[in-house]
């Protein structure tokens, strides 16, 4: 249709002009950079069979190898020749995209046999897929919130920012308990009385690697009749006899409601889940406008994704040797007297403390030691408390973290940072 | 960490119990059977090469081939060997998952060279991607919006539920103008005076495939100094001299703002994106929190989109042909007497009204010849104007129609389906 004109051209504007509009963005972009916060992404190249070496492009355009330290492809499976064989031959088979939402002409036979997968892998009734566990997050929460009447949420202070925004979408009642502190949980839920309450939290915490007692949470959950929603999203494919996370370490799986988890971290692909008795899901997936108006997630990265389920529920090597790679990296650093984070988990925090300093370290790593550390900055962790988050993996051998001990001390050196015994605090916002 | 139990076991709960928060999830599900709007999906298995020839897998196991007729892969992008060559070589290469949001060790080459890609596509500054379409709508708008100070959004009657979303999340202030309604849009303009506005619309209209007078809504926000954003989803790949969408067929594209696409739909893979200024992109790659706190898209899936927008930058004739066989679908059925929508586009909407008759020639159609059109029922549609939407491809030949057509003819006659002269009005909520 040709454009038409309805008012005169050549009139008087009323209202702002695109300089004006414009100006509100850079504008907001130089608060960023007066604060520090402003982020550049660092364009990498994964090399698969390779990983954890990478190529990265400088903004010059010329290329180097470097070693990546944050990732979380955490057990490389992004690489594993099941998981892209799986990807190559269904891309080949079936073609690229879903070419529908589930609902037209999207609900792919490899995405409905990767939710009997995980429905499998958490022993629930059923799983339901989403495009990422962003959005799992996000449609899962508000949705399951929103069907139970008068529902109070009660959510852990420190969930991350996808369950914030489902408790937010729900437009449901929330409060918020002091983090993985079990009394405060408690008060709360006694003082709800005998509301529909829905507790939300996740296993494994990524910025402080610290793990929720989830068993107990689901003490309390029983007494005062809530409902429990879980974020596995940093455990799945890492920990358990099959994967399926903490919960199944800790052998209390069952007693979760709803169990959410990512294909993209442990697992190397991506797309996000619940899995939950067969009503909820099947709720989930009516109601969920973040699930019924996008296009499903392909048929190649669903059938990709199933097998890397599939592998790391029969293989427990990949895990072992994680956990093993990861206490040799923080017994390494904390020998040499860097400020470790002590965490139970395969997170191996590096404190800096400070917004500048945390991305001088991590410019001066990757350009004097070839060594790839994205720093972690506000509003990802809180101001005061900066830091490297370094994410070994099975692949990140012997040499690799001596290469790393080195250059990490090197750094604190040159830029003289906190040494280990610095107390770090939280500044107040 | 064991479980720990802080409250005796045993004691009497406070609050309901698992039955009862089940009887929530399973009352909601019966409520949309009730009503007749709970959707079984179809489980499809794609055949590259043979697009629109697929399987279906039904519940009891067994599989058919079937010809799908309303696949958004509206070119059949997603079999292109470009497009499939890309996926599997990336996938070899890099291997499957980004491994990380675009901050943490995700922001992987393929995936900066597909904005580059799409900012020259739309002939804008830079362009930013997103794990879907639905996302880039709900993270775009909102963030921009919300950067804005005091800004009112007017947004189309018929926006896509990814965009209503978008400005819900804003918490601007907004108001609805009727559909394509350039009187009551300019009303609505001239009454909010030199307030900062944001005109949110769509180019193509997917459920009646209709069209905006985008040239026209730009002299409007010209003129009431307000700023433009564009849903092209269902035209791009589709429309223009580069397959840049509707605004490029008409020769606007540089008046409008902000122009957001999908990569699953007429480019055949999954993702979306906007394409704006470079202080646009940059402020919201920098505060939209659903594109901050999730996995980037895999390399291999950026990889195979890039393909599939070169591609159709450069080749016209699928376009031609997917115009040339919707408008001979469209007199086909029409010639049949079957109560087609008049469209300006490749979208064939044919007419049903009713929920439980719609999802009865659908069965009918898949169960008798093997042809597969998902029913289109509210709440995609208003109650009333229930309909089989069509799509039809380059792939769909002449025999293809053919069939089609004998096939609505018996089922419209068999089920005794309102024929073409009906008037199709919407219920009232
Ligand atoms: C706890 C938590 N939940 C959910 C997500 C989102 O998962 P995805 O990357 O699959 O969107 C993340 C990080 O990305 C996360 O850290
Ligand atoms: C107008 C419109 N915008 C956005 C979307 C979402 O795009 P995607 O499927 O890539 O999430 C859709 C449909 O899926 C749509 O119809």
């Amino acid at each position: 249709m040709p454009s038409t004109t309805l008012t005169p051209v050549g009139e008087t504007r009323v209202g702002p002009g695109p300089a004006e509009y414009e100006r509100h963005f850079r504008g907001a972009l130089e608060r960023l950079h007066g604060e520090r916060r402003y982020r550049v992404f660092a364009d990498i190249e994964r090399i698969s069979g390779r990983f954890p070496t990478a190529k990265w492009r400088r903004p010059d355009g010329t290329v180097t190898e470097i070693t990546v330290w944050c990732s979380n492809d955490y057990l490389g499976m992004g690489q594993h020749p099941e998981v892209v064989g799986a990807m190559t031959e269904t891309a080949t088979r079936c073609g690229v995209g879903a070419g529908g939402t589930r609902n037209i002409a999207g609900n792919t036979s490899p995405l409905v046999d990767l939710e009997r997968e995980l429905a499998d892998l958490h022993g629930k009734e059923a799983g339901l897929v989403f495009t990422s566990g962003y959005v799992s997050n996000q449609a899962g929460i508000s949705t399951i919130a929103k069907l139970i009447p008068d529902c109070l949420i009660l959510s852990d202070a420190f969930n991350h920012n996808s369950m914030i925004e489902g408790v937010r979408h729900s437009g449901c009642d929330k409060i918020i308990f002091r983090h993985n502190d079990l009394g405060h949980l408690e008060e709360l839920l006694r003082a709800a009385g005998d509301r529909p309450k829905l507790i939300v939290f996740e296993s494994v915490y990524s910025m402080d690697g610290d793990v929720a007692p989830i068993g107990a949470i689901c003490d309390l959950a029983a007494r005062y009749g809530a409902m429990t929603y879980l974020d596995e999203v940093h455990a799945v494919g890492l920990y358990g006899e099959r994967g399926a996370g903490i919960a199944e370490r800790d052998g209390v799986m069952h007693r979760v409601d709803v169990i959410e988890g990512t294909l993209a971290k442990g697992f190397g692909c991506v797309g996000g889940y619940i899995t939950a008795s067969a009503a909820i899901c099947d709720a989930v997936r009516s109601f969920a406008p973040g699930f019924i108006f996008t296009t499903a997630l392909p048929p190649a990265v669903a059938a990709a994704a199933r097998a890397s389920v599939r592998y790391l529920k029969r293989s427990g090597a990949e895990r072992a040797a994680h956990q093993r790679q990861a206490a040799a990296t923080k017994a390494a650093l904390t020998a040499a007297g860097l400020p470790v984070l002590a965490t139970e988990t395969h997170i191996v925090p590096v404190m800096v403390g400070d917004a500048e300093l945390c991305k001088a370290a991590a410019d001066h790593l990757l350009e004097c030691h070839g060594i790839y550390i994205q720093p972690i900055n506000y509003p990802t962790v809180p101001r005061g408390t900066e830091r490297l988050r370094i994410t070994p993996s099975p692949f990140h051998g012997v040499a690799h973290i001596e290469t790393l001990t080195a250059a990490l001390v090197e750094t604190w050196e040159t830029l003289d940072l906190p040494r280990a015994g610095t107390v770090f605090v939280e500044a107040a916002e």
